[in-house]
């Protein structure tokens, strides 16, 4: 393991964030005063929390599940994110009672998991492909450094280390110890958290060796499965892919198999090599990355385009109707772009992450916070779902695997650890959220304000608040989609052409209390046309207005949204409406569509049939689903 | 029951049609030679055959399956067709051997199923809903009525019609009976057959009670599942649909389900019309076709919108590369629009019988008669099935549930069936296939001969056959799609206006032998649109020729097929191509495509970008896949 750290960014972590009013503010408190109550009274109410007292006997009913702790790890760290930014007896306390559950519940030699220690306490690692040992125990690390990180509170964190103690005993190279590995990867990534949070390098050492173990023969999915007595399967083998363990990760090229297990994976893989600086498994995930992003990425950001397996598929193959897209992937995509954005500190990695954000995270839980989404497709029609084996059209209240409400939960939490990160006697700001943050900064502690309704709006306002002048660079994101960004400083325009580094305005020079830095991003709305060898986007664009990407909803525009076309010369107008939940910009245009009354029942006929003059109202994609359910299209047909 | 039979047109049966030369015969030819031989060969691999011996014991390998016995009855059926044009010795003595070892099968009381003989003994009539059981009776009874009607030997009918009779003891309203009926119909239409092969009441009545119990409360499938012991099951009510049994028959009004039992279902309800003449029986046969063709139908006469229950969906939900459009639904429907023509001679019926043949059941069979597919997509990626749960890409050899194989090579060996209906002193010609008929009209035996190269060709020229004079209506279908159809007779034109019939055109005169008759159908190249409630092809226009349905292959027109676009105002031009398939008609026109290279991997960017001139060559639907494997469309983007 070479030693020498390859990331040129470091986060501001969301301790050291505000975020305030504009357009995150509403939704943080929304996710803190109802999202988080209500997920803790779902775990209630489905008796995961019940679960951890460890009560269940065979044969009783609510067996506990062998992911229910992950939910629980899940809702814990949202609560720590939130508690670090809004202290909250009350909601301390009831953290601290499950933290409670969950001490009682380690075992003697440190082990913890609440299914195998109550269901199946005779199968503990004797399948990790399939049963997602590993997996809760490293959401369970993810909440204990989130909880330590915003509380002080070592508890949970001390658990999380005998634990991995544990794991890094019972798992590893040397004689007597399992060659095993996760079959649902994010223990990679939690270990980091783990070694950052505490400064043990052994922790370190553990992910590394579960990425380079990953796929490597004998397979030990089979050598597992032969211990339990099964037969190896030569359909078990070709579905490795699956589980990203086809292959050993640096001789992988391309995303493969379930998304979420995939994008943990990577973000793992990015984790350990920004760590390391190991050009082997950087050089691995710049591949995938750009597999990803140049043919396997919905524009909304969201990746997964088959339910079945919930899995990358191939290049360019990009479905909207039966698209996956699932929540818990498009913020699994968010945090391998985030991590490669710090090792390479270049903007193409934070524009995937503020597309998938403003996008396809972002409309997996309704705007009232009570409502989720699994899948997250770019085309619906209510009826079809039932019939193609999809989740029922429309937002759900919950779900038997319940990865994403609390997925969301902890991720929009979390929200200030994406908007800036430190470089080198610099501060990048990659996303333009109201709030400030407070860093330090040519060795002064230096507070930056942000006021913008972005990405509603196309001004964001930077102050900055220092004691003394500081000298450092303040480098601001220019979209990828912004094609005459400005900047001025105190009132005087800054030329960017000179200090563009890698998609960032770097300006560098000696801040003042006070100095005020204007950044315009004008947002005109732009048509959007995909690859041609996108089968399913042949002859469609999709509507984007700065980060955000606008859909059709039935009930702005009438059913059958996909007989509309939109003339490619058709002016397309933003204009805010205040009465589409508190104000929000609607893009509005001409367009044609023909008159099904006129063929009086026929199916099909000869080619030829007029159309009429029709407007679109198009409304961001994120907040589709907030009105009467029906159809929807992102992608409209253009003629 | 009323008893005044409701059709004016009966069949001409195959035995006195002959089907030579043309466009059919060597089709009819391949599957006598090459696919009937083929089937026998896997059903003995697959030890269909062996399991007739009841050698079989549990524990064994080769369990049979509960609906083996159906691929055996229809490959004997499509053995009977064949017999009865071409005899041969070998063939019938292997048929004669099958059927001795299925009567050898059947039990004292005249009951007869493979595999609840040997398997499962004790289940015998315990569930309908799920097992088969009455679906196999009533293939067994086809191919009995087809061999008895092709060679006179009654050895099968027989054995048939004691099983008959043990169904009807078995269930029926009175006091004992099971109050049961088919969860996969099939044995009502067989029923039918029976009775109009032995002129027995009793089977019609057996028939028409299968059609009425169905759906009614309470539900039998609940009541035999109760007596299984197992809980009713609220699930399982939803899901009678699937087995069109949610509403008694008479009120159902829209297509539901199982596509392939939902159309055997409505031939079968047809068939009971059309011998009682009920109205209210035959009114729902009339909604249902509506909702079919108006709705539900493919444009290559395929139905079954989802493989997710291989069924029926909702309204205008017709996608194409998730299509199902199983060859035996297509087949199915055919035998559902052939009982409804004779019923009203109407040729609506015809039209939709006709677009079925040529499009969606001939794409089931390669063209050298070795290769299946089970599904009839309309849309394909070759590397698309492997991750949606479809079957892989290209005809098969075989399936492990192998109906349509069987179900297509009795098809075509009957197609002769399908081709005349004599009428009130007239002979309807339905299908233009090179052949000829002998009838009785007029009281004196006709021969109708028919010469075409149809569907290729716009010709077909008939000529009467009679030893005296013979006054009757020659009824020739003027088919849907065309337009500008002429007839003359001995050379003079006739005028159509005048003799058009629910779209036959009725040339009543005294015929004599020699008369000549000359039908020209201009097939021009037509565009064809579907009705803007199909979402899935809106901006799409699909190219017919006649009742042909074409096609854009890989190997024609390269990869990318969805981003070619047809302008509206290109010729499209059919001229004969010598080199494919010993000569098909091709269709060629000028389209558009982008440049798939000048986006130097970029997956988005904005829209506009250029399209460069292209050419395309469709051919006809159902002969794709008989080349190289890759992408194929049906429905081509205009613009």
């Amino acid at each position: 393991m070479t030693s020498r750290p390859a990331r040129v960014l470091v986060p501001v972590p969301f301790k050291r964030v505000a975020v305030e009013g504009g357009f995150w503010g509403p939704r943080l408190e929304t996710n803190r005063t109802v999202t988080l109550p209500l997920e803790y009274e779902q775990c209630r109410k489905t008796r995961r929390l019940e679960a951890l007292k460890r009560t269940w006997r065979p044969g009783a009913r609510n067996q506990p599940h062998h992911f229910w702790d992950s939910d629980i790890a899940k809702w814990i760290e949202a609560a720590a994110y939130s508690l670090s930014t809004h202290p909250d007896p009350k909601l301390r306390r009831r953290v601290d009672a499950v933290v409670d559950l969950l001490a009682n519940g380690q075992q003697e030699d440190g082990y913890l998991n609440t299914y195998f220690t109550t269901v199946a306490p005779d199968a503990r690692w004797t399948n990790l492909c399939h049963m997602h040992e590993l997996y809760c125990a490293g959401h369970l690390m993810e909440a204990a450094v989130a909880y330590y990180a915003a509380t002080g509170r070592r508890k949970l964190l001390d658990v999380l280390c005998r634990y991995a103690d544990h794991i890094a005993r019972t798992f590893g190279p040397r004689r007597g110890q399992k060659r095993g590995y996760p079959g649902h990867e994010e223990i990679e990534l939690a270990l980091v958290k783990l070694y950052r949070a505490t400064g043990e390098r052994r922790y370190l050492r553990l992910a590394s060796y579960f990425v380079d173990e990953r796929g490597r023969e004998p397979h030990y999915f089979d050598r597992e499965a032969a211990a339990r007595g099964e037969a190896r399967s030569a359909r078990g083998r070709a579905c490795y892919d699956y589980n990203q363990a086809h292959l050993p990760v640096r001789v992988q090229k391309t995303a493969e198999g379930h998304a979420v297990r995939a994008c943990y994976l990577y973000a793992g893989m990015a984790d350990v090599a920004a760590e390391t600086g190991d050009k082997g498994l950087l050089a691995a995930c710049r591949a995938i990355w750009r597999n990803i992003t140049e043919r396997r990425l919905y524009v909304t950001g969201a990746v997964g385009s088959s339910r079945f397996g919930e899995r990358f598929t191939f290049d360019y193959d990009l479905p909207n109707e039966t698209a996956y897209a699932e929540t818990c992937a498009n913020i699994a995509l968010v945090f391998f772009a985030h991590r490669m954005l710090q090792i390479e500190a270049d903007s193409r990695y934070a524009d995937v992450m503020e597309r998938a954000i403003y996008n396809g995270v972002l409309s997996g839980v309704s705007l009232d916070g009570t409502r989720f989404f699994y899948d997250n497709l770019l085309a619906v029609h209510p009826r079809a779902p039932a019939f193609n084996r999809q989740k029922p059209a429309g937002r759900q209240e919950w779900f038997g695997c319940a990865c994403c409400p609390p997925n969301i939960a902890r991720f929009i939490a979390s929200l200030g650890a994406y908007v800036y990160s430190a470089g080198r006697r610099a501060l990048y700001v990659h996303l333009y959220v109201a709030g400030s943050a407070s860093v330090e900064l040519d060795g002064r502690p230096v507070l930056i304000e942000q006021k913008t309704g972005y990405p509603w709006t196309d001004r964001v306002q930077l102050t900055v608040r220092c004691g003394e002048p500081a000298r450092f660079a303040l480098a601001l994101r220019v979209p990828g989609w912004c094609r005459r960004a400005s900047v001025k400083v105190n009132g005087s325009r800054v030329g960017l052409a000179g200090c563009m580094r890698k998609g960032y305005a770097a300006i560098r020079r000696t801040w003042r209390n006070g100095d005020r830095i204007e950044l315009t991003l004008p947002m005109p709305v732009e048509r959007v046309e995909a690859n041609p060898h996108v089968r399913q986007d042949c002859g469609r664009v999709a509507l984007q207005r700065g980060p955000v990407v606008y859909c059709l909803e039935e009930v702005d525009n009438g059913q059958d949204l996909n007989d509309i076309t939109l003339p490619r010369a058709a002016k397309l107008s933003a204009r805010l409406d205040r009465a589409l939940f508190g104000g929000v910009p609607v893009v509005t245009g001409r367009a044609w569509r023909r008159n099904a009354a006129e063929w009086h029942g026929d199916l099909y006929r000869p080619a030829g049939s007029k159309r009429r003059p029709a407007r679109i109202r198009a409304v961001p994609y994120f907040l589709w689903a907030n009105r009467n359910a029906g159809e929807m299209l992102v992608w409209i047909r253009e003629g």
